[in-house]
């Protein structure tokens, strides 16, 4: 028998003592032995649980009882979340999370403690909810060198993209309407501004380059400044606005950007829709694979939680010798120095003649877009530039008389 | 370090010999040792081959040799390649195959003879070429009872119904065309047949209800007698056709189909085009995750097969576990019990006396589909009816004087 501690009793961990609960026939026999959770560790009361007799405010309770073998912390964030991690790495317990944040910042050093005590430190709920995508880099696409993710790998965004452009509503009203559905947080930044997307693309990253990878050094722009004329831009050349995150294997060193992206209808990605995610990856051996579903939720979440648990029970080695090296940040290539292609959004009084000037800044000729119902506004599609010399351009362009305003520049992901 | 035998120099075999070099150091780094390739078994002679060396034409150079941990089966077919198996895995040799006949056929025998050898028998690369599928199924939804597989499992069919749809062309052009790019063989019987879906399907259902599925008692049917008209009506109700495997498990009853089915634009299959695969897994926590990828081809599949490797390298008992019990057949929900909606397209003189005709032998208002180009043909849409019924249905319409005759009848699929 396996005897797990719980620590927070949220969304996440009431979602895995349900999981342990209504499947226990199942992944009894998956783990060759039955799962009990033996502690749930909060700060709160829970007096109606059905849990009541195995609560506890008290981690001592957990931490010096030595027939825990692991401890799953859904607590979030990185304090307290950080000391229990430690605390039962050292005391030998595994530990299982779905604590992206964590993960993404203190990895490498909570996968060097749990090598040095023999045990796991495993997060596939960390990135993609329910989908199954850690074990998947680390295991099936094994035989790989993997060069590059691209992924859709926040839900509230992508639900709020999807109804910008199905219903025609604005950023502010389809961010609304998600709040009332429960599918963005009452204070939305971290996703909106793509710092959960960036966390997830972190963690990636790390495991397929096997070389940690700092979200503080990845690029990272949100949604907020995308609107419904550039959706409309999107459509006219058969494609949508999606917030993407990328990173690849260029020359030995790390490419990563979060961002929204102009992506065709033909991508594998374009149709990802609402609160799903969705995430591609390329290997030298496979081509690409993608892993696609609910992102997010309390059942989905628990069960890629329980996943882990049945693992460490399968083997109890299981994990003990993944390491990330945190390195200096020579090997990330800076966003400026990055290559892209981008549709550019532009108001002008004389639009032939603003169209003229820009092919005269980009020194060739250039594909224009228009949409039916804007007289003043047209967009143009650069060629694959280095991403300082187009801010130099556009510098260029906003000082032409015959433009009025740079409204947008948004990327095109071709891959 | 882990020395392999690679039995059959074919496309597959090729390709996991050359994964393995050109890989070698990350899959050394991530098996945790070097995996080296001892010897190479075919009766052909390669005189050129850069594995000379290694190649032999006496299958004892393999088995009687003791430092051969893992022997790959890429013979495939039931004769050799059983006899091989079975003498690898009785010298105490894991198997690792991408040889889905014998695996569909004779999989609960090998893997009881693999267990009882302490041993493994593992067949990621089997299903969906290179897509990770069999390890997801087994491990990272562990945690999950699984209730529905539905899937796109054969590349040739599906890049013949892509081209049938995108270019109008028939089934004998398309499949034609399908043989000149290399994408169908010369006798396409078990691809076009639905015989290759189905053994995939029988393989994936094993593994997701924990009970052998055999292959012959999964209710089959090819492609052969789609039509552009049929993909016509299919595209006037905003869906398209495709080969579906599906199974589900139903009052404990296991139902699987492999069949064309209808499915709309907006299911996560309707996009999967050309030679890709993808299926989707419905389990009880996280509801559905869709995995995504080529599905076939050298190096694809040759990487699912490193990738056993590898599991078996890092982990010894790795699916040393796993074994499927042969029931008696009763656990198979038989066709004509099924439930399903269908579209079925009929040649009729007066068209409206026709569809009164058909409303009165289905006792209710039916939706009716018409295309432009034909005259005297439409198509009606069933309600979810017992497959026998419908059957029993049609023999009625048949019997009609207002029905010339009834074209075909194709499977509505809706979740």
């Amino acid at each position: 028998m396996i005897n797990v501690a719980i620590l927070g009793f949220g969304v996440v961990g009431c979602g895995v003592a349900e999981v342990l609960k209504i499947n226990s026939e199942s992944i009894a026999h998956r783990a060759g032995q039955e799962i009990k959770v033996k502690w749930i560790l909060d700060i709160r009361d829970f007096p109606d649980s059905p849990y009541a007799d195995i609560l506890t405010k008290n981690a001592d309770d957990v931490f010096n009882d030595d027939s825990v073998d692991i401890v799953v912390e859904t607590i979030g964030g990185v304090t307290f979340a950080a000391d229990f991690t430690r605390r039962a790495l050292m005391s030998g317990k595994s530990v299982v999370t779905s604590n992206k944040e964590l993960v993404a910042t203190q990895g490498p050093e909570l996968l060097q403690l749990a090598k040095e005590n023999g045990v796991s430190y495993l997060f596939e709920a960390s990135v993609g909810g329910g989908i199954p995508i850690i074990r998947p880099l680390n295991q099936c696409l094994a035989a790989n060198e993997i060069n590059g993710i691209t992924g859709i790998l926040n839900g509230t965004t992508n639900y709020i993209l999807t109804h910008m452009k199905k219903d025609g509503k604005s950023f502010e009203e389809a961010l609304k309407e998600a709040q009332k559905n429960g599918y963005a947080e009452q204070n939305p930044t971290a996703d909106v501004e793509g710092h959960d997307t960036c966390r997830k693309l972190a963690i990636l990253s790390s495991i397929a380059y096997n070389e940690y990878v700092n979200p503080e050094n990845i690029y990272t722009e949100g949604i907020t400044k995308i609107t419904t004329d550039d959706m409309k831009y999107a459509e006219a050349i058969d494609s949508v606005i999606k917030l993407i995150a990328i990173s690849r294997k260029v020359n030995g060193k790390i490419f990563t950007r979060v961002s929204p992206a102009i992506i065709s209808k033909e991508h594998p990605l374009a149709n990802v829709e609402d609160v799903f995610n969705a995430i591609v990856v390329k290997g030298n051996a496979i081509g690409d694979a993608m892993f696609y579903g609910r992102g997010a939720g309390k059942m989905p979440t628990a069960s890629a939680v329980v996943a882990d648990i049945i693992d460490i029970a399968k083997h109890p080695d299981f994990g003990t010798n993944n390491v990330w090296v945190r390195n200096n940040d020579n090997n990330i290539l800076a966003i400026g120095d990055s290559m892209s292609k981008f549709l550019v959004v532009v108001e002008a009084g004389n639009i032939e003649e603003a169209k003229k000037d820009i092919c005269t800044v980009f020194d060739q000729e250039l594909k224009f877009v228009e949409i039916g119902s804007k007289n003043n506004q047209f967009a143009f599609i650069t060629p694959v530039v280095v991403e300082k010399e187009l801010k130099s351009n556009i510098s260029r362009l906003k000082e032409l008389n015959s433009i009025d305003s740079v409204l947008n520049a948004i990327r095109i992901e071709e891959e």
